[in-house]
Formats: C-alpha cells, structure tokens, sequence
C-alpha cells in the first residue's frame, strides 16, 4: 500500500462533512429566530473504525491523536487505554483504531516514520462488510477500496474546530437616521458584527440590510440582532448566550449585509464595525478584455462566488444561507473556472447527498436529485479524482434506487407527494403536472452518470443496467415530447397528452446535453431561445443554462450582448454582488422583493455570477476531453471583444490564453490538449503544425510548458 | 385531543433510547481498553420538530425548555428567540418547537395551564410525511397517531442527565495478599470503585474479579484499572480523566465484581469501598414456598435481574454488559413476574432495533431479530400498550423487510455472509448450515407476530400480507423438520435434505408455540425433551426455554426436580448471583472459564434467573389472556411443593395466589379473569361457583378485588 508523505485527520467519508454542514445549514436566522432547513437533517455515525496494514522494517512509535474515546488492535488484540504513542513491532500488522464519538465525527490522527493516517486507510462504522468489497469486483486490477475521509488538516487542526478566515473591517460610512445610526460597508458583506466600546444598560437593536432600505426598515428587515447590554456583560437575546463586558463584542453568528441601522437604548456606543468572515481560496482564475464594464461584471461575479464559497457553495449569503443541490451544481462549474477548490466541491456534494435511507429529493426538489447525479460527474471530469467517485457510489446507488421506485411504468417521473417540482422561479405559470420535459432530460442524463460513475467503479452489472435504462429513456424523449409544429419540445405530458405550452428549459437542456439533432438544435435556437414569444428566464439560475446553450450553438455574440444587458444591468442597478432573481423591468425597491416579502430577494446568490463559467468555457473556450485536463480542448472566441485574456486553473497547473483579432497566445503548465479554430484557412503557429479537421476548423496539438503563439 | 395531566419531556421516538444506550453498550472495558459493540451503533435525529394543536378557552402562558436550539412557530410564524416562556392567545392555535441537539436527542419540555408536552404530540425529523399518516389508513375511528417519545421525566430531571442510583457501601472483609489487598463485598455487585484517602506519589492497580481467583489473577482478569496519584490528584491511565485530589476518589467507570485486589506503588491507602449503582425498581413480585432452597433460588433469581436491569436489560454485568436480544426477551418475561417495569422493555426494545437503513441483523445475530420482534408482542398482551406497537411498527416493517430480503426461494432463512446463526453456546458441536428448524420456527412466529400488529395499528394490507406468509411458512414446516422415525424435529435441512440430527431447540419452541399436535407434543416430550441420549443443554439461557416447554406439557414436578438440581447447583457452589453458563459435570475453577479464557464467564447473567419466570407463570400460574391483563388466567400447580404464595404484578394492580394441597387463596386487585382446577370433582368457592370446562377441568370467574378462598 502507498503511505502518503503527510499525516492527516480522516474520518468516515461524508460523515465530517454532514456535521459541517448542519452547522453551516443552521446558522440561517430570520428576525432573530433559529431556522434550520425543512429537509432531513443527518448526522455522523457515531462509532468507526479506521484501520491500516503496515509492513515495517524495524519498530515504530506512531503518536495517536482522536476525536473522541478509542481503542486500538494490534493484530486483533486490544491495548490498554487510550495512549497519546504506541510502539509497533517490525513486520507485517494489522492495526484498527476505533473511535466512538456522540458530538462530534469520530476521527482519528497517526504519525509515524513511516505510518500516517490518510485516505488510504480503510474505514467501516461496523455495517459488516468492509466498504471496499461492497460493488465491487474482486478481481480488479486495480487496488482500489473505499477509503477514509479526509481533508488534509494537520496534526494541530483537529477537524470539529475548523473555522473560515477572518479579517476586521471598519464601516466606510456612518450617518445620524431616524433613531439610531445607519452603518455602510461600502459593499456586500458577510461576517459577525461588532459592538465598539458600548457602555450602559439596556438594549441594543441592530438591523441588517443588503440595501439601506432593507435595513431602515425595522418592522421587515430579514435579520436583525438584539442586545442587551449591563455593566457585567452583553446577553444575545435570540439565544440568551451571554459575554462578559469588554471594549469590543463580537456578536456570535455571522449575518450578510451591506448596511447596518442599529438603534440604542440605554446604551451609548463608541462605533460599529465588523469581522469579515471568508474562506481561504485563490483566485486561481482570471479574466480581463477591452470591456471594462465585462472586466467590472468578471470580478463582481468572481466576488459573489467568494461570498457564497464557504464552508460549502451555498446559495445566498443573507437567505437562506443553505446547500441547494441547483445552485451547488452551478457553483461546481464557476469553481472550475476561478478557485478550482475540489474540497469544497466534495464537501458540498456529501452534504447535499447526505444518509441512508432516503426519505426525500435532494433538498425535497425532483430536479435538485438529478443535478447532484449531474455534478458527480462534471466533478471528475474537470478533476480526475476517481477516489471520490469510489467513495460516494454507494450513495448515488440508493437515491437512484429512490428514484426509480418513483419512476412510472414508462420509467419516467412525475411530481408525486411530498416532491418539490421546481424547475425555476417563473414570473409566469409553470406546469408542474404529470411528465415534465426537462425532468426527463434531467433523469436521462443522471441515468447516463450512474452508467459512467459504475464503469469508474468496476461495477459491471450496473454499468449495463443504467446504461441500457438510459438508453430506454433517451428514445422515449423525442417522441414524447418534440412536437414538429411548434420546432420544439414541449414543456410536458400529462396522461400521454402533449401540453401546449412550450418553455426554454428543457430545450436548453436538450441542446447542450446532446440530445438533439444539429437540424433540431438550429430549429429551437430560433422557436425557443431566440423566440421573444417564449416565457422569459428571469433569475440568473436558468439564464446560466440558456446562455450556456447558445453558446454551444455559435452564439457567442448574442450571448455577450445578453451578458453586458443583464449584469451589466444589475451594475447600472448598483449591484456589488450578483442578484437571486433580475428582471430588467422592474425599478427601484422592485429589485429587493421576493417571496412575497419587500426584502425576500437575496442580492448575492452565487447563481448570479455565471459570467464567470461561460467566459472561461465558452470564450476563453477551455474545458477538458480527459479527466482532471489530462486532456483538454480550447476553442477561443472573442465574441465581439477586441481582446480578451485570461487563466483557467486545472488540478496540475493552468492554462493561459490571449487573444485578439489576429493572434492567439496560449500556454498550458501541465497536460496536453487542442487549440481549435475555425478561420476558413489554415493559421500559423510558433510551435507545431495546425492540422484541418474539416469544414473551414484547423486544430493544433498544445504541450505542457511549450508557449504557443498562432496568428490567424 | 386528550391532554394528560402532567407535563413531561418529549423526543423522537427510540431516540433517547439509543442514545442512552450507546453511553451504556460503550461502558463496557476489558482490561483497561474501551470496547463498543461490533454492530452498527445508530444515534438520534439530531433536528426534530414537536407539534401540538392547541384549543385555549382563555391566553395561556407556557414554559419551554429544550435539549438544544429551538424555535417556535405559532400558527406558522416563527417566532424572536428562543424565550423560557411564551403567550398563546385564546382560540385554536397549531403549536410547532424544532429543535437542533447534535449532541444529545432534542428534547422538549413544556408546560402550561392545560398545555403540557407529553406522547400526545407529534413529532418529526423532517421525513416529510408526519408519521401518523404512515401506514395508516385514514378514516381509522379511533385517533391514533405515531407520538413523541417520553419516560415521565420532570422538568428539572433533564434526559440527557439521567443517571441510576447510587449507594455508598462497604467492602464486608480485607485480607493481605501477595503485594497487596483483596476487598471482599460479600457477594456479586455492581458499581464504582471508591478509594479511601490515597496519598502519595505513584500508582493504584486495581484487579476485579467476580471470583476471589479471578481478582488474584493480575494477568488474566477480565476488567482492571490504574489510576496515578500525586499531589495534584488521580489520572485514569486508561482514559486520561484527571480528578483533583481528596479524601475520596470515585472511579468513572462501573465495573461487576465481588473482590477487588489492589496494589499500591508508591501510594498509600486507607481503605476501599464502592458505590453500588442499581436501576430504583420496585419488588412488585413475590414468591415464597415450604422449599427454602427453592425460595433462595427465586432471591437469587431477583438479584440477578436487579443487577441487570439497568437503563436496559443487559446479558450480563461485568463482561459484556450489552443489550442483546435472545437475552432481553427472557428478561422482559422474567420482568414481568418481578419489576413489571414497562419502560425498561420499551427503551430495551428501541436500542436493539436502532435506526434504518437495516444493514444486519439485531446484534448480528439471525435468531436475535426474531426474539425482538417475538419481544414486541409479549409486551403487548402483558401491558396493553398499544401506543408503544404504533411507535415501533415502522421498524418492525423494515426489519422484516431485511429478513425477507434475505429469505430463500421457499421463503426460509439460511445463514448468509455477515449473519450469525447463534441458537446456543453448545458443549457439542451444533451444525448452522442450511435451513434450522428453530430458526424457521422463530421466523414464524415473527411473521405471525408481525401480523397481529399490524392488525393492532390498523394496516390491513400488511395484516393480510404477513397472516399469508406465516401461514405459508408453517404450513412447511412439519413436512420439512418432522421426523416419523425420530418422532422429532431434526435440527436441519441442507439442501432439500433432513440432517440426521435431533436437537432440543426446535422442538421445545414449537411445543409452546403450539405448532404440534397434541400428539406430537406428547411424541417429542420422551424422544427429546426427557430423553437423555439428546445434547444436554448448558445455558440457563436455552434451559428457560427447556423447561418452558416442560411446563407446557404439565411436567411441573419434573420442572421442580430440575430447577433445584440445576439453580441449587450453582448455591451450591456459593453463587450470589446466576451465571451465564453452569455445567454441573465441571467443577473448581472450570465454573469460571469461557470463551477460551479463565474468566471469560459472567457469574451475573441475566438469563441465569429464569426461575423467576417459570415459578410465575408455570407454578403460581398467571398470564395475561387479553393484553395488559384485561383478562387473565390463573391455572396453579404445586408441582411437588407443599405450599407457596405469591404476587404477580400486573398494569394496574396485581394477583395474589396462595395454595396447599387442600385450599387455593386468589385476588386481583384489578382486570378479571378464570381460575382453572384440574381435579376431577367440582372444587368449592367462597365467592362464585366452578363450572366444568370438561375432561376434569374446572375454571372459576375472578373479579378485581373479590378475594376468592377455594377448597379442592
């Protein structure tokens, strides 16, 4: 077995994620009560044990770190206590640690000269079979096994104490309002509120809002805090949690805002300030054009995808703060194009799968389950890390297994009860009745993973049973749901009868996914996608797959157009981070409702920020052909742009790219790949040979390390 | 909706039960080192939502306490905080309190006027259907509903606080040993350690034994602890606890022992004694005879079950102290003929069934699931509670589910990887392969049992479903185990094909099941059960089912002989409490080995009490015939002895039987029922008359609180 060079806490795979995420899921406050999500909440097992074989030339003295009561075996043989350093024999031995932990996941921590505690240690919570034998042939050629968790803390890091960054940030502007003092941040924020130098007895209220309206308005702001302040200290009165006085008191939950009003009673207040709380991610990505205003719309999303990158992608950083299985998958795509942070991919995906049994949807959304298939596979593709599909196959199992104990006798789903049909926020009505379109593409394509996931995994017979019933379904879908009269497919099907109606979505789907022919796809892009007739996208959510589908279809200039329109919109509007829902014609405090409430509308939700995918996927035109950018294509397209350039991180490194009318420089730092252009007559390039791949498009082989420059 | 008088804290059903649990099952040590159980450990939801609907004549002010973080929606609006009291306005109200504990199960306390928490409110952990409306068929008359779970907790007594008894006692005897001490406590107990003024700068060793051998034996005792003292005070070495110094230092772990041998290095002590931890039970039995050894035996009998009735029914109190289902269900009969505590049954039950997904059976064990859902039933008809088959019917669908999942094509179960075929620890060598005739036995019990819930909670289709699948199943069984020329069940089928072995299991339990003809009883009686050429068995454990089925054929007087030879054997070798296994051809120190160590056996084993149950049942002779004693029967035999009395508890009162060979004396403070003579001559009553039920048989209606003297 390969020891790894560094020791790292591991865990049952999911199971620290899970923990992680219910705190994060429960920080949600509205008006000061707890809110934690409507779904199924799960939690850790409790009890795990982690085990190794070491093969050791001479004696060892490991030091043992857990979360939690443990035991060890040596060869089957339990040890007194629970010793911080264990001496190992030479030779070859078995070695479980078990650990019971209620509060927190059991987790565990060995350094030895040769033996460190990593994912390749083994793991069961004692379901009697080892993991890695569950699924999985035996005669492998690869030694591949489900393997523990883990998420590279050292020794000093123990898992159930992790914390985002923080950082103090002044208010860059104070004015005298109503009662009290309304505090501006200069910009969308998030973290914990300080109370400086408060001094007195009574009360402090504190409004948030990511608009100075939100926040005047006392009676309807989302969040608020009240504090009670004495000589002894300050109570939080939502909680009752209690804090000896002092000069500064940070407030224990963080909140999303821009603007503070804060009124007091009895109390005097030197200031307000705040600690801005954040993950520790690089801007691995980069974008910049002769646009500034796309340069402006490029960094707005970049920070929007920042605010919402936390602990997991979530969806809004104000409400609800949760992991949404459609907003994750799209975060999942704009990750790959900026911070490339595969932890926080995983984490999120764990979460949103959560335990067995399986009571609900993802999220209790139909379409939200189908995105979590979707996202396992992008995830791989953009990472290579075939572990994690190790790791997760067994869940995706069962909620498949869910799924199609709810499919109809044409192997189709249909909202049935306690199901949440979603598709998207719609200004308009949406069917939700009997076969929808687009949930069918949706579970096609999931139905298509689980093939590709169980072939990854050495699984044979699923590989064959979910490839065929994806096939089954695939040619169920035209003849359901294409009708020749409207060019289009059609929103649904109830009772074997084709709707009326006629929406985007599962025409976009369908385009991009592949499912269409190239007539077909030319025929929707003008009776669907280009079609003013057709209800309109009004969230930045399914714009992101409407954009994505013209520009797949050539359509990279209307798209730019569409692009500088709408968030270049929401700039005009004064945006400093992208919106959950834009609609152009609204104006004024219109922009801040939703849900029926006057500041429902979260201004930062991580679905706004899709600018950031289809720049670098469909300009910038990088993406890969072979898992983790072994292998990778670029087809660059300005778009209408003068110039543009811009870095796309891969796992191993990065790729550059610059270009303007007449020449294209690009550069990858590992993997190897094709430069794609379609000029008409063959360019030339610095290093290599263009070769024509027919009808007007040349290709260029690109190396690692071997700068490249074309004129065209 | 009814409220009950007094509020109490609430959970999720079984939850706090299998919390309990773990902190119980994790208890157990083996020489220093921490040792969980090899199953699945499940823990509780950790966000639940507790609900009530509220109908207030007037404003009503309610307290809220809660395990965890909560919220309170009325008439579903959250509302600020999480306040110690809150004001509901007169009129209907729906009353909803989510709570968030990852640590310990949310729980909910809640009082008012006339609002009170108790099982008449509902509760969720979000599988988004409210588990009344699981399984249920709507227009069900009576209002039944799954509800929150409660042990009649009071407001300050905090479940997750919940601790046993204690009780300060001294060692009876000390005598200097080798390099140190043995502690005598006079007999078999339970408790903590407690050393007396240590002083010093060094170590305390401490070896328990239930045998002064065991003790003395610092190599090979099952259970031992070392504690460091210095200035500062003591360190647990096993598991790093530090207590500060004084006069007086309680051990944190229990331990099961009658001596303790204690060496000090370096520390001087002023003594020892213990804590004697036990579960606040009421005698409510009782049994007393002319046979003062049978008398001693019945004690005995009771002081073995104390000390295993704990927060659960455990096997065993030193080694393993777990909760395993073949032993509980014997304890949960012998309880009902000593302690008649119904709780104990209850949280018992929910430990052993733990949480879905089902991924073995109970404690691995094949025969244990089906003495768990044989458990279930038996509570029922000696309680009546109804509620508590509402609750737990979701899971016993599940777990049959798991079984059935496993069955083979004629729908009998054989042992599959991961399932352990246990039947008895034999001193012959038992064969586990193919198909056993207990284990289908017990199966089909399990189905019929699964069947008469269901009818219980109102599900026909699952009524119907497992009435047919039991019939099916029984209808196979004589044509596959019954032997002609045997006149017995062979012990099993491999492969279509009757294995040539006779043992007693199968045919003792189809006895009392009544799966034989009057006959075949009476066939099976000499060929196997009175037939000494058939496996002896050794375990007081398959012993209590022996002499059941003894019983059952009228064989009290053979019953009597066997218990004096057998439970007289083990006082005999100066037992003070009965052991796990006693085989009367051993003797000296070989009573203490097992499982291949000196002192592997536990000399405190619950199914070592059996008498209990059989003295009860089979001689005072009451059972319940309509569930929780609504009706009973009373049918006693002096079986050889010249007199006895004794008190059978019962839900709401008890009987009382005392009878010579001359006079029977019967009351029951509640419920009615029959006393049944077999005497040949019409018997004479003070109260009623005796009417012939044929063949010599006379029965005599009881009614509550009529004291009935009968001369026969």
């Amino acid at each position: 077995m390969a020891m790894t060079s560094k020791a790292t806490w591991i865990w049952y795979p999911g199971d620290y994620e899970i923990w992680l995420g219910n705190k994060m899921n429960n920080r949600r406050t509205e008006r000061g009560a707890f809110f934690p999500p409507f779904w199924k909440t799960d939690s850790h097992y409790v009890t795990v044990e982690f085990s190794t074989v070491v093969e050791l030339a001479e004696e060892e003295e490991i030091t043992i770190a857990a979360e939690g009561i443990f035991n060890i075996k040596l060869d089957g043989k339990l040890q007194f206590g629970m010793p911080a350093t264990f001496l190992l024999p030479a030779g070859r031995h078995n070695l479980n640690i078990k650990v019971w932990n209620q509060m927190t996941p059991p987790a565990l921590f060995v350094e030895g000269k040769t033996i460190k505690s990593s994912s390749a240690w083994r793991v069961t919570f004692e379901d009697l079979e080892w993991i890695d034998e569950s699924g999985k042939a035996s005669d492998t050629s690869a030694t591949v096994y489900q393997a523990a968790g883990c998420w590279n803390f050292g020794r000093e890091e123990r898992p159930s104490a992790y914390k985002l960054c923080r950082e103090a940030l002044p208010a860059v502007a104070c004015s005298a309002q109503q009662e009290g003092k309304l505090y501006d941040f200069g910009r969308e924020t998030f973290g914990y509120l300080v109370l400086e130098g408060a001094k007195g007895n009574g009360e402090v209220k504190i409004f948030y809002g990511e608009s100075p309206e939100e926040a005047m308005d006392k009676a309807f702001c989302e969040t608020l805090d009240r504090i009670a302040v004495n000589e002894a200290g300050f109570t939080d009165l939502a909680t009752g949690a209690v804090v000896a006085a002092s000069e500064r008191y940070v407030l224990d939950n963080s909140k999303a805002f821009r603007y503070v009003y804060v009124e007091c009673e009895g109390v005097t207040l030197e200031g307000v300030s705040m600690e801005y709380e954040y993950a520790p991610v690089s801007y691995r990505g980069s974008f910049r054009s002769n646009d500034e205003e796309l340069n402006r719309i490029w960094e707005i999303g970049a920070y929007t995808m920042h605010l919402t990158t936390r602990e997991f992608f979530i969806d809004g950083i104000k409400r609800d703060r949760w992991v949404w299985s459609g907003d994750a998958v799209q975060s999942y795509l704009m990750n790959y194009y900026l911070f490339f942070d595969s932890e926080c991919v995983k984490r999120t995906t764990w979460l949103l799968r959560g335990k067995d049994p399986v009571t609900a949807h993802t999220n209790t959304i139909m379409d939200y389950t189908f995105y979590w298939f979707i996202g396992i596979y992008d995830y791989y593709m953009y990472t290579g890390d075939r572990l994690f599909v190790e790791q997760i196959y067994p869940r995706m199992q069962t909620m498949m297994a869910f799924v199609e104990g709810r499919a109809n006798e044409r192997g189709m789903v249909e909202g049935q009860t306690g199901d949440w049909v979603f598709v998207d926020w719609a200004d308009g009505y949406l069917d939700k009745k009997g076969e929808l379109a687009i949930e069918q593409v949706l579970l096609c394509k999931s139905l298509e993973t689980m093939a590709l996931c169980a072939e990854l995994v050495g699984n044979e017979a699923d590989r064959a049973k979910y490839a065929e019933r994806a096939a089954t379904l695939r040619a169920l879908l035209l003849p359901t749901f294409w009708n020749e009269t409207k060019q289009a497919l059609v929103h649904n099907c109830v009772e074997g009868k084709q709707s009326e109606a006629v929406t985007r979505y599962a025409n976009m789907f369908a385009t991009f996914f592949g499912y269409l022919s190239p007539a077909q796809q030319q025929q929707i892009k003008h009776s669907v996608l280009l079609n003013d007739e057709v209800l309109k996208i009004t969230t930045p959510y399914m714009r992101f797959y409407e954009l994505e589908a013209l520009c797949v279809l050539g359509e990279q200039e209307a798209v730019m157009g569409e692009m500088k329109d709408y968030w270049g919109g929401m700039l005009r509007e004064g945006a400093t981070s992208f919106w959950e829902k834009y609609n152009p014609s609204e104006s004024g405090t219109q922009h801040l409702a939703m849900y029926g409430r006057p500041y429902g509308k979260s201004l930062c939700h991580a679905w706004g920020a899709s600018p950031i995918y289809l720049l670098g996927r469909y300009y910038l035109g990088v993406k890969p052909t072979k898992p983790g950018y072994a292998e990778f294509e670029i087809r660059p397209t300005l778009g209408g742009l003068e110039w543009m350039e811009g870095t796309i991180p891969t796992p191993d490194g990065e790729i550059r790219v610059k270009m303007n009318s007449e020449q294209i420089e690009v550069e990858a730092t590992a993997g190897c790949g094709w430069l794609y252009l379609a000029t008409g007559q063959t360019p030339s390039a610095s290093v290599g040979t263009f070769e024509s791949v027919g009808e007007g498009e040349y290709r260029l082989r690109i190396e690692a390390g071997k700068a490249v420059t074309i004129c065209y």
